[in-house]
């Protein structure tokens, strides 16, 4: 195999997709930072359990492991930055009240998520610690509807499910860790006769309540529905009323609802979304609840948030065109020297012909030249 | 072990200094693009040999080694994005012209370089493909002092050496892996006694030379005792001139010269150039000419470039301030939501307080508060 093939699912960003991630990474920290989120930088390579813990075997399968040779202990290069963000707001801000925090950088994988999938995902998210209220969920959800706009992104489609309702379900119900697995499988594949199998020992209310969730998606008025069907339990009622709540202070994007919805992490435990649009075969922003994923670092906090993956935001997005250069003689002499220093300084892109490449025209697209008017240099078409 | 407890030489980077290291990376990344270098991202995992052909050993003990579990083939983290960057140039680009990239990312590696390096750098970096000229080598140079003068680091000295004094003084000597290691170490130490003992069987050219080059350090006046002391080759007289030349060409820096130094990777074929400013315990910066880089992958271009890591480099500026927020009260009247989109929309943070924690004072530092003035909403001082 020739030295220079990447590994399957992997791949080198080029110049022009790179430049439009550079310019969606910093709007994106930007959008974030206006709503007050403080930028944080965890770091690639973690202890395993500190990684895994309480995330759940999904997170684990796509967590690549290596051994330190300066302890022989395990390290796990991060598949979500998550859990390492509950991390350093449970013990190194260590804040009472509101923290909220941001992260953009390379998380990885062993497999794809998806066929066409990367494996070196680029994770953005924000999120908000300390808050069990609604207005924090739905400051997560404005926040990431904003990026998405900040990107460009017009048409969006609002998903909105949420973690309780099938563990409320579960209540008294035999489960172990395969057969919970294989429930979410069937809800997830709106696969009714599987579920009817697999919940046959289960008490009937949790039985007829997981059968009853495999139609439970549609618009708002699904909740009216969902609220007769489900059995009556305090943590369903509060889910379908928070969800209402939520789902009606969305302004611009189509707002849907699927019940029995559970992809994604673990470790959600209240309301969550994703944002769609046409054209994306996945979700481009997932988030919601996780008030328990801080709990491995010993403090709870609740915690809400989203993040998405920038290259595959670029993916769905148009071309930005490059904005051109302009070309300048190589050469030492002071006022050259200087005519091309203030324009970099203005912001301009300045290409110097070094000397035999004088005719080369395929490194920069220039459309401006420094040319000698006298002792002055000025720039003029190309 | 506490969950929480990191890896050694690895850390999580706070907001204040995440902050800083943003700023630095947008400032170096728009540097860079300033003098036509275009973007590229390679990815944190490749095949091994793609990552470490012909890059010396030192990289290979760097390098974090996994399996993939899709091909059971060895993958590396990158330990340094030079040789990908010239795997870029080579295939992925092919241009014939003049080349100018950039690149700013995570590197990782399996010890710390120094006794508090971290293990985990942010590597940022410049490089030419395709010229062969001295005018390449002084660009990167140059680029490499406008990205300091970016960050803020005034007072620097520019150290030059020459990978091609070393290997002309090799020719004819009977060397293996073991006692090049070994030769260089003591040339490194200016250990002139061990270097005698190393060079006994070597002729006398090269025996007399090596021992020469202990002493060949200092301003531009030592090159003139070179060129007296060393033997008349081409290579080493082509080598001084070179550097005598780039020397006189670097405005406002401190020049000196060590024909002895060999530090940093294997690749070097040329200049080598390395920035110091004081308070740093090690170069900010480390360029040089690497012509063979590029040679694994089929396409022996002619390079030069640098590259530093934007972490060290915030450790010797002092501390950036804040730019202070706006506090807003909670709420979703329309008049209060279009003030706060309007702030931000200027750049502004916006901080809305969440029910129940309206006395929050630790979460970011606000300045300004936005209030309601009848049926306006204006920002006041706090």
């Amino acid at each position: 195999m020739s030295a220079w093939l990447l590994p399957d699912h992997i791949a080198d960003v080029l110049p022009s997709e790179a430049r439009h991630i550079e310019e969606l990474r910093r709007q994106l920290l930007d959008t974030a930072r206006g709503y007050g989120c403080e930028l944080v930088m965890p770091p690639l390579l973690e202890h395993l359990e500190s990684l895994l813990t309480g995330t759940g075997e999904a997170l684990d399968l796509q967590t690549f492991k290596l051994v330190d040779q300066l302890s022989g202990r395990t390290l796990g290069l991060r598949a979500d930055t998550t859990p390492q963000v509950a991390r350093i707001d449970a013990h190194l801000l260590n804040r009472a009240g509101v923290t909220r925090l941001c992260y953009c950088g390379p998380v990885l994988h062993t497999r794809p998520d998806r066929p066409h999938a990367t494996r070196e995902p680029l994770q953005f998210g924000a999120e908000i610690y300390g808050h069990a209220g609604l207005e924090a969920d739905l400051e997560v959800l404005l926040l990431g509807l904003d990026c998405l706009k900040a990107a460009g992104v017009g048409d969006v489609t609002v998903d909105l499910a949420d973690a309780r309702i099938v563990r409320s379900l579960f209540a008294g119900a035999p489960v172990d860790a395969q057969v919970l697995r294989d429930v979410h499988a069937a809800l997830a594949a709106k696969d009714a006769p599987a579920l009817v199998q697999l919940t046959r020992s289960f008490p009937a209310a949790s039985r007829e309540g997981l059968a009853a969730l495999v139609n439970l998606y549609g618009d708002a008025k699904m909740l009216d529905e969902a609220r007769r069907v489900l059995p009556p339990m305090p943590a369903i009622a509060q889910a379908l009323d928070q969800l209402a709540s939520i789902g009606a202070q969305v302004p611009g994007a189509t707002v849907s609802y699927d019940l029995a919805d559970l992809r994604g992490y673990a470790y959600y435990s209240g309301i969550r979304f994703a944002v769609y649009t046409p054209g994306a075969s996945d979700a481009l922003v997932r988030g919601g609840r996780y008030d328990e994923v801080g709990a491995v670092f010993g403090r709870n906090r609740p915690a809400a948030g989203f993040s998405l993956d920038v290259k595959a935001l670029v993916g769905v997005l148009p071309k930005r065109p490059l904005r051109a250069a302009i070309r300048a003689p190589w050469g030492q002499e002071p006022a050259l020297r200087e005519a091309i220093a203030r324009l970099r300084g203005e912001g301009e892109t300045v290409v110097c012909m070094l000397p035999g490449h004088e005719g080369d025209l395929d490194e920069f697209q220039c459309d401006r030249q420094l040319v000698a008017d006298g002792a002055r240099w000025v720039v003029r078409p190309l």
